[in-house]
């Protein structure tokens, strides 16, 4: 097939899920830890709910050995009965936390383990051969019971290369569902992603889930180059909230796929739902939605500049990869400004049902960029410029064929005039 | 060298300007495309002093063929005698607009031009051998001012290649100082980015700068992973504002750059002065700061689980691949929630100057995370209830050596200890 998609997915990576990755949404554990967050039970079933609903792979929950009252709400999410989401609850390496999470009703276990120098030696102080011995206890273990595993190591891209694909090969031999990648300080860049991820691939055969931090900005390019190097699960937040400033957006996330591949991405998730999953957990965690948020920002389909707003009126395409139909959402051509021009101005003159000549409009234009130039305009201003302008022309001609009828209107129409400038 | 930052530039990639990069400030340019910029003749000295202060190498302005007003900016800009940026104006690729540039007192003149076939058609409609003769032109009559020229491409990442290699290497040959590669609707991402960018680079002798929108969140990967392949400008905008939802942000870059090259970053770039320079745009532009932002965050530095507060107090590395101190700032640990842990509730009684065993403390936090089950905390719930513990204990202790005075306090305690629950 010949790559029409200049963005969509590179055929020389032959690993690459690009076009068949799932989603493992976090905002119930990983979005838990964000500083605003306060979950109640009620609180978490309706994101649950919606996060069902908008489709995605499955659904990951704060360990039940936190409190009495997460583990109660792991049983109640899990006796709630989602459609399409699978459950799962992130543990650590423990037995003890594996012994419990398994009684609790969910799909499957996330375990995770710090494999870092920094964090064998400042976080649980234990070795290789021991974290390995754990980990083979515990997987073995939550098989037994019928359940999905993933492994996952933390802080992956600053813990030794050889120790990373020693333990993956180990659990992936005893039959592990997934292994986990984690990028947990959020340090980790694109080039640096594909190089661990298509190593660590070529050595386990089975599926790599990974987690990107956003602490310098690169989450979503990351979860994007990992797909390209042959991870298949992208850990997920609405609104990307987490420790810190969070991890990879869903929101986002759904932005970056649908470019790469519309068809999978619009068949799968039901992306008109984004804006209102992003209004609930954002009333939740009381934060408003970034004003340069992907897709929802308040912004993101407004366009400004006069050569821009020429060219999205002619074909949406020429400045968008992003069609806000798909979102349930529609652009806006942001006319009233100094930076406006005159095709960006006819069209508001279509739209307004008046008919001006070309020459007309571009005077126009010239008016409100003048007046754009003094202080902030309003549509109500521009279409009050525009409105009078129409008035005066059609008097102008009214005088020609009948000189006595316009000079009756003349007067209201001059004074509405003067209050508009 | 050894290799000691995982996160450090890729010694393989020899042509790479991760260590020496440069910043171009669009803010007053692109920035000034955002739905919500109106910005005066006083707020754009504000913020071009701010921008210089802060260090960045250039700083763009809108064309003056934009509006009267326009023109009449950039020359006071000009005037400004700025210590360390240069000026830059953004013009199309027009004779008219040049010369117009030329005498505004500029140091340098960024055109561009749209060479996609979306703009060729729906834009400006001209061939490419018109757009090879109006860039010869410009070039060599911006040349012969003895001013900086840049010639970029708008849309280059949905441009024909050819296309792109002949104008390149043609305006390359005559001298052109800079080339811009433009991901004018957001679209690319980090492997397409490096692959496009090494191979302009390998054809033309000239510097290459790029322009990254945001519309997929990959624009700041998308930047560095430029960096990476051998280009060497990066366009940012405080807080990323531009058309849509903006391009790179400033802020987001630097947490990626002193990631790769802290002292290259910290010896050129005011850091601390990230968080004046956002809020100065913010209130400008009227919008928040995002509470998701890169470094200034309401969250960036604050740790809430409690096995991460655990490891940022034995070492902040753990858990942090940013300093907060680097930006004049400082981490919090969010200890007052029900996912704490018992060492940032010890981190923290320490803090209350007050003595208790590592048992006392264990079973302080357990009451805290009971509480955080049932409703959310604040640091004066914490301190209510490790205050009451302790006095509590030494009661205990002082009944044991004096059971008359322990009775007579007894009454205050219990009062306090029933509010605070």
């Amino acid at each position: 097939m010949a790559q029409t998609n200049p963005y969509g997915p590179n055929p020389s990576d032959y690993l690459s899920n690009v076009s068949k990755f799932e989603l493992i949404d976090s905002t119930l554990r990983e979005g838990e830890q964000f500083a605003n967050a306060f979950f109640t039970l009620e609180m978490k079933i309706k994101i649950a709910k919606a996060l069902d609903d908008f489709g995605v792979d499955y659904i990951e929950l704060t360990s039940p050995v936190a409190s009495d009252q997460a583990r109660a709400e792991v049983e109640a999410i899990c006796k709630l009965g989602l459609k399409r989401s699978k459950i799962l609850t992130h543990i650590r390496c423990h037995m003890h936390d594996a012994k419990i999470a398994v009684e609790t009703g969910v799909d499957g276990v996330n375990v995770f383990i710090g494999t870092s120098s920094f964090l064998r030696q400042h976080s649980h102080g234990k070795d290789m051969s021991f974290i390995t011995k754990s980990a083979i206890e515990v997987i073995e273990f939550v098989k037994s019971k019928g359940l999905e595993i993933r492994f996952s190591t933390e802080d992956s891209f600053r813990s030794d290369i050889v120790d990373l694909l020693n333990i993956y090969t180990t659990v992936d031999k005893i039959g592990v569902n997934r292994i986990g990648i984690a990028d947990t300080v959020g340090g980790a860049h694109p080039r640096q992603v594909y190089e661990l991820i298509r190593t660590i691939k070529s050595v386990v055969s089975c599926d790599i889930e990974t987690h990107f931090h956003n602490d310098t900005g690169c989450a979503i390019a990351n979860a994007y180059t990992a797909l390209e190097a042959g991870a298949k699960y992208i850990d997920t937040c609405v609104l990307g909230i987490g420790e810190r400033n969070g991890i990879v957006p869903l929101g986002g996330f759904m932005a970056r796929m649908i470019v790469a591949d519309p068809d999978y991405v619009k068949s799968k998730y039901k992306l008109h739902k984004i804006r209102e999953l992003e209004n609930l957990v954002a009333d939740i965690v009381q934060v408003n939605i970034p004003f340069n948020n992907p897709i929802t920002g308040f912004c993101a389909f407004t366009h400004k500049a006069g050569i821009h707003a020429k060219a999205i009126l002619a074909n949406p395409s020429t400045y968008e990869i992003l069609d806000p139909a798909d979102f349930g959402l529609s652009r806006y051509i942001h006319f009233a400004n100094r930076l406006t021009g005159w095709n960006a101005i006819k069209s508001r003159v279509e739209q307004l049902n008046l008919k001006l000549s070309d020459d007309q409009v571009k005077e126009i234009t010239t008016k409100i960029k003048q007046m754009g130039d003094v202080r902030p305009l309003g549509i109500e201003d521009v279409d009050s410029i525009i409105k009078n302008f129409h008035a005066e022309v059609q008097e102008e001609e009214e005088e020609k064929t009948d000189a006595t009828a316009a000079t009756e209107e003349e007067p209201a129409t001059k004074k509405q005039k003067v209050s508009s400038e």
